[in-house]
């Protein structure tokens, strides 16, 4: 007997043979014995069906009643499968997230989880009924609904496996697992059976868009093992796990790219002791999160050209804030560039072992790629290169590490 | 400055450009220095489209999981409402069923208000703050949605009122008031200004459509002054209050008919004691609400007719019964007629005033109209014609009792 909670997203969720389909599912791990929780997102077209409501009625609405709006969603979906499951003979019924409660901040629209008083679900889960969930909503101090904000629902899931100390929490989806890197430019990329919370989180906010890195570093938090899996077909997806799950680490686990950065250069700073608090000072005040930051000593010795990298949707709001700092921060004149795409190679492995920079940096070379900016962290390398070689750079790196091969 | 409760059914909230209208409406009576607390319903077809999903979910589902599913719609509403309002610089809040908390039975899908607590709507109100309070939803002891069933959203309204001790509930729907009949058959019909709760009660149930027999008859006892209005239209509507608050009675307020019935006559019965409880007794216990009832001794002395009338909706369950009844009752055979007309007579005057029935019986005698079968309260006499006789008994009836003349 296993505890376990699943979750379903809105394309799980669609329509009511998909949600008959979600309902068989949840059977089947219930009649071989197993306890269940499911977390639920809105039928696919809801949500945006609500937030255009919210939007049209005031550009400028109140959060908190947006989240009573908005919540509307996922309470619908709780509601209905619970009847399916009944139907098909399963004791189950639906919670809401005042119901449990799951109390959270007062961010309305974008709250976090403080704690889930799980007692009376976990009463209910013992007798043997499945606890349908509406995800993405919480219980404010305030007594008003509170939405969780992206990535809601996969929140909800891994913070109510760990208020459950769940043995598992599977999240549903339309991929069937994290593959070694995207199988639409390199068909022959792996699925991987197990893969570190660490990793994915590099992999997750590198753009492979499996789980968002927030539900990610909560389940590393708590130590919840993740399954990420298809809802449609019938396979085994990819375990997240700690790094003590997996007995032989490769060295690379997997290549992610990412085409939403711009790169930005401030070239003919006057360089001058604080000059990078002068421009990084205002860009974190205006929420601008810069990733990649290259400094280099100009031509003449006396002035710096800044290199860094910002989500391109923030590029406009850069270059503005940029501008609105010629009175103070004395330069030559800046140059955007949205047309770049950051590659990464990560793996847990890398810590202990030297020379995995250098054959990225030979398999780049061979292919006549040239490196603008290079980052790394402990388990991941990341390098700025030119758009255009995006599929090309991701082959080579995938074949350089050996990835190309079936797993041992 | 009053206090007062509004309340708007699902086609005034139909969609964003209806509720800024109800908006509108509201602002004016806050700019004029009132409190004001608004009920809504859900936008007209939510609730039909929400309890189709719950049907093809099953068509035997849990009332509790209904109640979270469609109670969704009022949620929805109640949000916008509170959007839009503060967009037109209104201070507003919406109020779930469960956050005031309306606290009902625990009977999933029909509940009814037990009590509910507005100390802090109430200090909201005082504040200024309009009050947007989803309709139709309360709170079961269960610590689950309930929903009230049919017409809940004006049983909302007027409880509230009268936990608010509210000056006024209003009432508006897609009519402008009541009239002294059915403005369709007579053109002529007058809108009252003031009707008393009685003469509501009977016209309600009676079948002029404009207000659930349950609000009415909880603002009888709550004594808490209606006004039934137009959403559409700018005009004052019919006031529903107490007697004492009627200066100059009308002997007949005015002349409901209704279609909704079938009569049965159960002839040949033989005739002893008891016979009346062995028949009505099992329709009892069937939830047959029956109505109208002669009994009429039969040609021979021995045996008796019994006629009564039930709601068409409920003729082929009631003919059921009747067959089952067979080996205990004795009877020569059952007709069946669903083509009759329930006409009334309405009004506190005829209390205190004779020969009301006189006028009736003769107005319909005039135009060759068999009465079928009479009953009659204190303040009504209702009388079951053919139904192809309606629209010619209706307009002598109107006639008759002065009721086509303008008011004094």
């Amino acid at each position: 007997m296993a505890r376990i909670v699943k979750k379903f997203g809105g394309t799980s969720v669609g329509d009511l043979s998909r949600i008959r389909n979600v309902a068989a599912r949840v059977k089947r791990t219930v009649d071989a014995g197993h306890q269940v929780a499911v977390v639920v997102s809105a039928m696919a077209g809801t949500t945006d069906q609500l937030v255009s409501f919210c939007r049209d009625a005031s550009p400028m609405h109140d959060a908190r009643e947006y989240d009573a709006v908005v919540s509307a969603g996922e309470q619908i979906t709780a509601g209905l499968l619970a009847i399916i499951l009944q139907e098909m003979g399963v004791s189950a019924r639906s919670w809401l997230g005042w119901q449990i409660p799951i109390r959270t901040d007062g961010v309305h629209g974008a709250a976090k989880i403080d704690a889930i008083e799980v007692a009376s679900l976990e009463e209910r889960l013992q007798d043997g009924q499945v606890a349908v969930v509406a995800g993405f909503q919480g219980l404010g101090d305030d007594n008003r609904i509170t939405t969780l904000g992206r990535g809601g629902s996969d929140t909800t899931a891994v913070a109510l496996a760990a208020a459950l100390k769940a043995d598992r929490c599977d999240i549903y989806t339309d991929v069937d697992g994290v593959y070694t890197t995207d199988p639409r430019i390199v068909p022959r990329a792996r699925k991987l059976e197990k893969v570190t919370y660490e990793e994915m989180l590099e992999m997750a906010s590198l753009g492979a868009k499996v789980l968002h890195t927030r539900s990610v570093a909560l389940a590393m938090r708590h130590g919840v093992r993740l399954q990420v899996l298809s809802s449609f077909d019938d396979v085994p997806g990819t375990l997240v796990v700690g790094e003590d799950e997996i007995v032989e680490q490769e060295l690379v686990t997997g290549i992610a790219y990412s085409k939403n950065d711009a790169k930005l250069t401030v070239f003919g700073v006057t360089d001058k002791p604080g000059i990078s608090a002068a421009i990084f000072g205002p860009l974190a005040e205006g929420h601008i999160n810069v990733d990649m930051i290259v400094q280099n000593i100009g031509k003449d010795g006396k002035t710096t050209d800044v290199t860094f990298t910002v989500p391109s949707t923030e590029l406009k709001h850069t270059l503005k804030i940029l501008e609105d700092l010629k009175d103070r921060v004395d330069y030559d004149g800046i140059v955007a560039d949205n047309n770049v795409v950051k590659l990464s190679v990560v793996g847990v492995g890398m810590r202990s072992h030297v020379g995995i920079a250098r054959k990225m940096f030979e398999a780049l070379a061979d292919k006549g790629i040239n490196i603008q900016v290079i980052s790394t962290s402990e388990i991941k390398i990341s390098v700025l290169v030119d758009a255009a070689y995006t599929e090309l750079a991701v082959r080579a790196l995938h074949t350089a590490y050996g990835l190309d091969e079936p797993a041992q």
